[in-house]
Formats: structure tokens, C-alpha cells, sequence
């Protein structure tokens, strides 16, 4: 048919990790998070008047602004609120770069990047990492010329985090945006705040999704200087974020003790499942996020149908780069007791 | 600052109907609805465990697509699911249109679509409608060439449908994508469902923000043959639909005779509205919607700042075409006799 633009005939659509419904799976694949979200999130729900919903939301959730900024020392004119994190790097693209204009990201990373790519209709230039999947000293080179550079700190699939010096040198090279995606920061010993003080260039984005157990509600949202936080307010859908997802969010935002534990419990029981698995033959990069990337000693995919087969769902990527890893998320110490026992029996050919 | 893409750096935001906050009003300037939505959305609330929340919703919302399609009397591959019907719209701007692109519409119609082209990079073609709202046989030259027509079914913000068969010669005649934006249709007296059907350019895009009274979630989709959603699935963000709009969406599409309960309720008020307003000496315009165009016999932007101080919100435009008229949202039998009340206050210079 041809109604569509050439850019979207020809691309592959984004594939999030797989949602099996045969069987209940010990689910360490899509990076959510184990632990219940705040009781403050329940009260939300409990004490809500439905008949409210016939009522718009607020367009700019400023509530949820004013919550988010406080966590950074800032106003909400630094604040923009976004349906998931992934909505805040959509507007940022179409904010900053043209159809044929050119975005940078590192290689492995997030995978949705050069999706987003495609459907603005504009390249991809990708800086590799080294085999430890650390940047190389060509990164500057590599990135340079694109309007928008999605940097991912701590990175994706690989949990490992830029130093925050270099960051800060590349901020201050880089001539377009620099959007740092800090989805998994809240696991990481650093982020990077200080740069949109320092830098008009830099934004830094943030989700509910994983630090603060709330995938379901889609929040995210952007904290940056405010001429970007207000170009980028023109390109935002209308009402893009629901009033119940608004009222969840806020209340979330202001419960940052019950969110550091459940950091606390899934950063300590990472250490000990990367220990585990180390002694097991894996290989495991040292992470500041909530998953591992895992070498198994047997093929990365048999290993994965494995742990299927035995109700433990963890992701793998086809991808050349990554092809020998799997990616796993820490849930409880229960269920990586379960992954811990299940890959026993594959190695032990069980 | 030269980071943003020039068109974002020369465009104007959206402005939604305002939501002051000073003191309660009479709300009848953004087309909500005065009922309750379902009781089942109630139920949905209260029996749902807030632990779902750490994980990710459905990708592609597919019970509430099953929803939409019975309603249709189709299958899910008709249907995509969107954060509103805003998203649907952005959706397949993002689709079918290039920077550079052309976008038809009406004049006057719905105020975003100028808006979501600006954020795009294309530029709009207009079909002006004549002093009473209709269309003109000039229509077909005006629009022609353009990738995507928004059809605004009844149209906004004049309540006025286009005549079913004239859709039909048009979708026949357009050689791009016709998006019927059927946001109001459910209080009109047909709907263009069948030209899903019979066209292979054609899109509806509903919402439940009118006639199910749920502005506050955030949920529209789009009906179209599988090719055309197929392609779509490739643009939306890949988690766009909450998991709380998910299930409350669903509960609502699954109670029709409350739908269409209210949505008789609010017929039968706006018929008697326009006759009051009629009475007191305004032009009213025939309405298939839950609003009514009028033109008091003063001045319109002095009546909405007058029905304002008597705690009463109607919506003015400034736009050249409808700057004479004020759009009244109709409430419920009390709201409407506050409206008149105040309305013969203001006629008697009280």
C-alpha cells in the first residue's frame, strides 16, 4: 500500500520483551522491579473519587512536576512530564531532529533508539563500546554531528556506567542535545544532575518504571533547563498523561524512603546472584542497575529455552554484539534462588 | 538557542480549554461529560491489586482492543489502541505524513491538527466551510494532494456533520489516507463505520472522553483495515496505554447501555438548550455533539468574560471564522438552567 512513508514501510516496529501467557513464569526479563510500589500508591487508588475521571487531567501535570522537581532542588519550569519515559525521548527526537537528520547512541544499547530513529526518518550514528562494554577514546569522534546523542547511564544491556568526569567531557563537546536516559540510576552509586546545571545542552531523563515498581502507570518525565523543558512542551501530545497516572506518580515521588529500600534489597541481592553466577562459569559485568549481563557458559539462547522450560524467563538478544549474553533482571531472593537451582540442572545436563 | 528543529522553534503550543482554579465553576468549556462514567469502572478500581503495577501493561492493550472491535463487529487487527485519540492522530500524522508533507482539514475544525502538522514539518491545506458550517462543492480541489485529510465527524467546534454520502464521494475521490475523526459521533445521528469497509484509505479514530465520561484516562482508538494498523503499531510508543486505562477502557466499552444512557440524557438537554438560547435571541447551530455553536446576541468574548464572573465557563475562539460565537459544552439539566439564568442576566444588563 502505498499511503505509508517509505521510512515506516520499510522498518521493523520496537519488540519489548515477551509476556507469555501459557504458564506463571518466574519473570526476570523486562527489568520491572519485584517489590510492591509505595502504600501511598494504594491510598491513591482507594480514596479516589471515579466520577473524577470524567474531568481532563492537567495538561503539564504540575503536581507531579513539583514533586519530581524537588527531588532535584529545582522548579517545575525544569520539569516535563512524560507517559513513560519512552514518550520523553520521542519528544525530544522530534524536538531536536529533523526527518534525515542524525541521531548518535552507543553500541550495544538501548534498542528502542534506532527505532525512534526510523520513524523520524533520520540516521543513526553509533559509538561501539570495547569488549568490557566500556567507550573508547573514538566516542567523541564517532558522535560528533548528530543533533541529539542518547546516552544511557548506567547503559543497557550492559549495566555499566560512563565515569561521570567523561560524560561531563563529552557534554561539553558534543554541539547537539545529550539526553542522558537514567532509567536505571536509582540502582547506579552516581548520576548526573549536576550537568543540566552546568551544560544547556544536557537533558537528563527519568521513569517510575523500574526504581519505584510502577511499569504499569507509564511515567517518566524530563528534567533539563527551561527553554528546552519549554520547546519541548510544544511538542508533547495535549494531555499526555493520564489522571490517574499523575496522582501515582506524585505520590510516589514523595515516598523516596520506601523506594531506596527496595534499591537497597535489589542492589544487595544482585551482588550475591553475580556472585553466585561467577562461581557458577558465567561471566557477569559488574552492574549499577537492576539486571545482569551473563555470559553462560553454554550457549547464551540454549540456555534461555532452558530456563523457559523450567519457568524462568530471562531476555536474549540476537543481536552480534550481545549474542552470548542474557540479560537478567533481579527480582526476589526467592525467585533468584529458583534461576540459581534451575541453571544448576542445565549445566549439570539435568 | 539553536538546538531545536526551526519549525518547533517558530511554532505556538496547543492552548486546551482552561482550567482555572480560583473557585468552582460551572465547567461547559471543554466538552466533558457531566455524568458518571460506568459503575463497572468503579469496580475495576476497587477490586484491582495496586502489585500489577510493578509490571508493564500489555503493549498492545489487547482486551480493550477486542472491546473496540465487537462494538464494530471486527476483530482486533482492525484496531489500535491510543493515549487518547490525540495519540491516535499524532500516530498517523507520524505515519503517512513527511516533513514537508501535506495535512488537509476543514475551516474551522478541531484547533490541534494545524498544530500536530506544525511538529511534524508539514504544512496544512484548508477546506473552508460556508457561513453555515457546510461544506462546498469546492471541497474536492481543495484538499486533493494532500497525504492525510482530517475529517472532523460531526465537526468541531461547529457540532455541524458532514452528510454521510458526501464522506463517501470524498474518501472515493482523496488519493491519501481520510482520518474520520469521530471524537463526537456518538452523539450524532450515524456514524461512517462502513466506509472502513468499503475504502482502503479510510481511519476512524473514536475516544472515550465524551460519551463514556473518561477525559480523565486517556484512552481513543483507531479502526482501519489490518494493513493500515499494522503500520501504526510501528509509529506509537511501545507502551502507550496505561494498565489502569487498559482495564477501566475495557469495562467502559463493555457497558453500552450506560453509554448510551447518558449520551440520551445529553441529546435531549442540548435540544432543549438550543431552543432557550433560540428564545433569547442567539443563533444556534443544529448540533450532532455534547456542545453547541452560538452566537449571543452581544458581543461573544464579552458574554464568556461576563458568564465567567458569574461562575460559568463556555469556550471562545479568536480564530476569524468563529470569533462571534462561544461553544457551549452541555452539562446537566441544573448546569444548563445556571447557564440560561445567568445568560438572561447578562441580556438584561443585570
Amino acid at each position: 500500500m502505498a499511503y505509508f512513508r517509505n521510512q515506516i514501510e520499510a522498518m521493523h516496529g520496537y519488540v519489548p520483551g515477551e509476556q507469555p501467557q501459557d504458564r506463571r513464569y518466574v519473570k526476570l526479563n523486562t527489568n520491572e522491579n519485584p517489590y510492591p510500589p509505595s502504600e501511598r500508591v494504594a491510598e491513591v487508588l482507594r480514596s479516589f473519587d471515579v466520577n473524577r475521571l470524567g474531568r481532563y487531567p492537567d495538561p503539564v501535570a504540575n503536581r507531579v512536576r513539583d514533586a519530581a522537581a524537588d527531588l532535584h532542588s529545582t522548579d517545575r519550569d525544569h520539569i516535563l512530564a512524560g507517559n513513560g519515559s519512552d514518550d520523553i525521548l520521542t519528544i525530544a527526537l522530534r524536538a531536536f531532529v529533523d526527518q534525515g537528520g542524525t541521531v548518535a547512541c552507543l553500541d550495544p544499547t538501548y534498542s528502542l533508539y534506532p527505532i525512534l530513529a526510523d520513524i523520524q526518518g533520520a540516521s543513526v550514528r553509533y559509538a561501539a563500546l570495547d569488549d568490557d562494554f566500556q567507550h573508547t577514546p573514538k566516542l567523541f569522534d564517532e558522535v560528533r554531528g548528530a543533533s541529539l546523542l542518547f546516552l544511557t547511564r548506567p547503559n543497557a544491556p550492559t549495566g555499566v556506567p560512563m565515569p561521570l568526569g567523561d560524560v561531563r567531557d563529552l557534554c561539553d563537546d558534543f554541539a547537539g542535545i545529550v539526553l542522558i536516559d537514567e532509567a536505571y540510576a536509582d540502582f547506579a552509586q552516581d548520576q548526573a544532575d549536576e550537568l543540566v546545571q552546568e551544560f544547556d545542552n544536557v537533558i537528563i531523563s527519568r521513569t517510575l518504571s523500574k526504581s519505584y515498581s510502577l511499569a504499569g502507570i507509564r511515567f517518566g518525565y524530563a528534567y533539563a533547563n527551561p527553554t528546552l523543558i519549554a520547546g519541548m512542551m510544544k511538542v508533547k501530545d495535549s494531555y499526555n498523561v493520564s489522571m490517574l497516572t499523575q496522582l501515582i506518580a506524585e505520590a510516589a515521588l514523595r515516598d523516596q524512603v520506601h523506594m531506596h529500600a527496595n534499591v537497597h534489597r535489589i542492589r544487595t541481592t544482585r551482588e550475591a546472584t553475580a556472585t553466585a553466577l561467577r562461581e557458577l562459569g558465567f561471566q557477569v559485568f559488574p552492574s549499577e542497575t537492576n539486571f545482569l549481563l551473563a555470559r553462560p557458559p553454554v550457549t547464551a539462547a540454549h540456555f534461555k529455552a532452558e530456563l523457559q522450560q523450567r519457568g524462568v524467563l530471562v531476555r536474549h538478544f540476537s543481536a552480534p554484539r550481545i549474542s552470548d549474553y542474557v540479560r537478567i533482571t533481579i527480582g526476589t531472593d526467592d525467585e533468584m534462588a529458583t534461576l540459581l537451582t534451575a541453571t544448576r540442572h542445565i549445566l549439570d545436563g539435568d
